[in-house]
C-alpha cells in the first residue's frame, strides 16, 4: 500500500468528498428528466449510458486535473489516464443506470482512491436522498437524512436469519444464477434491484449478504473500501481479492462470508 | 361516489397530510435501529411486521379519532372500524416491510380515502426521502428534494420500449409467474425490489408498468388514486376495478394497458 501520511490522508478524504459534491451538481438537475437521451453502449443487449453519466464523470476528472493532477484515473466512461504518484482514482458516475433512468433512489456516484493492491478509500454517494457512505483511512460513516452515524456491519447469524441482495434474479450466467439460489433458498430473505446501494446496506448494519458477478473494477472498489472500514468482507466467490471485478460476494463478518461461500460453491 | 364539496375536499387533503406527518414521526425513529425486534405475521411463511409498522398506524388512528371520527378505517395491522359517513380511510402503515427491515428506501406509507366505489384520494409517502406523492380531489404532484412537482405519467410507447416493475421475481403462483416473464420478455428493461416505490414511480412518469398478484385493498387504494390523478391506468389482469386487491396491472396510459393485459392473458 502506498505511504500515506496524515496530511495525504486528509486531502485524500477531501478530495473524496470534492468528487462527490462535483457528481452530484451534475447529475441531479438530469435525474427524472422526462425521456432523457439514452444511449445504448452494448451491442445485442442494454446497457444504457446519459448525460448523467458522462457529465459526472466529467466533472469529477476537472475536480482531479485541479487537486491531483498526477494520481492516476480509472473511470466508467472516460477510461485511463496514467499518473505518477503510485494513486489511482476509480470512477463510476452513476452506478446503477438502468435504476437511475428509471427514476429510483437507489443508483449511487461510486468513488475510490487506492493503489495497485486496492482501495483504500471509498464513496457511495446517493444524490437525490443526500445520503453518503464513505469509508476508509480512518473513516467509516454515512451522512444522510438522519445525521452523521458510525457504520458498523451485522454481528455473525445463521444464513437461516439472514437477508441477501443482489441486483438481477439471473445473477450472471446459469451457473451463477444456480449458485445464487442454492444460497438464497438458506436465507431468510433475498431481495433485488438495489444496485451499490445494497453494499452501503451491509456497511450500516442493514443486511448481511451482497452476491453479483460480472462486475468492474469501478463497480466494486468503493464498496470494497466503504464495507472493509465498516467491519465487513468482500472477496470473490472462492475468498480472493476482487478489486479488478468479476464474481462478488459482500459480508457482514468473516463467520457468514465462509457459510455463504461455502454455499456458493458447493 | 360520494358527494365531496369543496369544504370537504379541503378537509380530505388536509388530513391526509396529517396523517402522513404522524407515521413518519412514528416510523423514522425504528428505521435501521440494529436488530429491531421483528415480527412474523405467517405461518409457514415470512410476514414480517415490527413496531414501526403498529406504532404509525396507531399514530393515525389516533388523528383519524380527532379529525374525522365518523369516518371509517381499514389498517393493515388493526383490521376495520365501522363509521357512519360513507368514508373510509384505508392504512398501509409500512408497505414493504420486508425492506424497511433491510434498510432500503423504497418503502412507503399508503393512505387513502374514499367510499364502497373505491379511493378518491391517495398518498404515497417516502419518510427517510422526505417524499410525498399525492393525487386525487384535483391533487396530483410530489414533494421532495427536488420540491414540487406535477405528477404526470409517460406518454405511450412500444412494449419494446418500456420499463417494467414488480417487486418479487416470483410475482405469485406459477401460472402468475410465468404470464409475468411473458411480458418482461417483450419489455425492454425489467426492474425488481420497489414495493409501493414502483406504483409512484409510474405516477411519476418515469416507468411505464408494474404488474403484481396477490395483493391487499391497503396495498394499492392508494397507488390507484395516485397513479389515476397523474393520467395512468390502474386495474386487475382482465381490466377489471382492483381496489379490493388481487392481480395488479398499473400503466401508465391506456395504450400500453391494453398491450399489456394482451399479454399477460396471451
Amino acid at each position: 500500500m502506498a505511504d500515506i501520511d496524515e496530511e495525504l490522508r486528509a486531502v485524500l478524504i477531501g478530495t473524496a468528498h470534492k468528487l462527490a459534491d462535483a457528481a452530484r451538481c451534475a447529475i441531479l438537475p438530469l435525474f427524472r428528466v422526462v425521456d432523457l437521451q439514452t444511449d445504448n453502449k452494448a451491442a445485442g443487449a442494454f446497457d444504457p449510458v446519459t448525460a448523467a453519466d458522462r457529465n459526472a464523470e466529467a466533472a469529477m476528472r476537472e475536480v482531479l486535473a485541479r487537486l491531483r493532477p498526477d494520481d492516476a484515473i480509472l473511470g466508467e466512461e472516460y477510461g485511463v489516464k496514467r499518473g505518477t504518484t503510485g494513486l489511482v482514482w476509480v470512477l463510476d458516475p452513476v452506478d446503477g443506470t438502468r435504476g437511475f433512468i428509471s427514476g429510483t433512489p437507489t443508483w449511487g456516484v461510486l468513488i475510490a482512491v487506492g493503489d495497485a493492491n486496492g482501495p483504500v478509500l471509498g464513496v457511495i454517494d446517493q444524490p437525490y436522498i443526500g445520503e453518503r457512505f464513505i469509508g476508509g483511512l480512518g473513516e467509516a460513516s454515512v451522512d444522510g437524512p438522519q445525521g452523521k452515524i458510525g457504520l458498523r456491519t451485522r454481528t455473525p447469524r445463521d444464513l437461516g436469519e439472514a437477508t441477501l441482495f443482489t441486483t438481477f434474479p439471473e445473477v450472471g450466467t446459469t451457473a451463477e444464477g444456480a449458485a445464487f439460489r442454492r444460497l438464497s433458498e438458506r436465507c431468510k430473505l433475498t431481495r433485488y434491484g438495489m444496485d451499490c446501494y445494497a453494499y452501503a446496506l451491509v456497511a450500516a448494519g442493514q443486511i448481511d449478504l451482497v452476491v453479483e458477478a460480472g462486475l468492474q473494477s469501478y463497480d466494486i472498489q468503493a464498496p470494497i473500501a466503504v464495507i472493509e472500514a465498516a467491519g465487513g468482507v468482500v472477496t470473490d466467490w472462492q475468498g480472493g481479492r476482487v478489486h479488478d471485478g468479476g464474481q462478488v460476494l459482500a459480508a457482514a463478518n468473516a463467520e457468514i462470508h465462509a457459510a455463504a461461500m461455502a454455499i456458493l460453491n458447493a
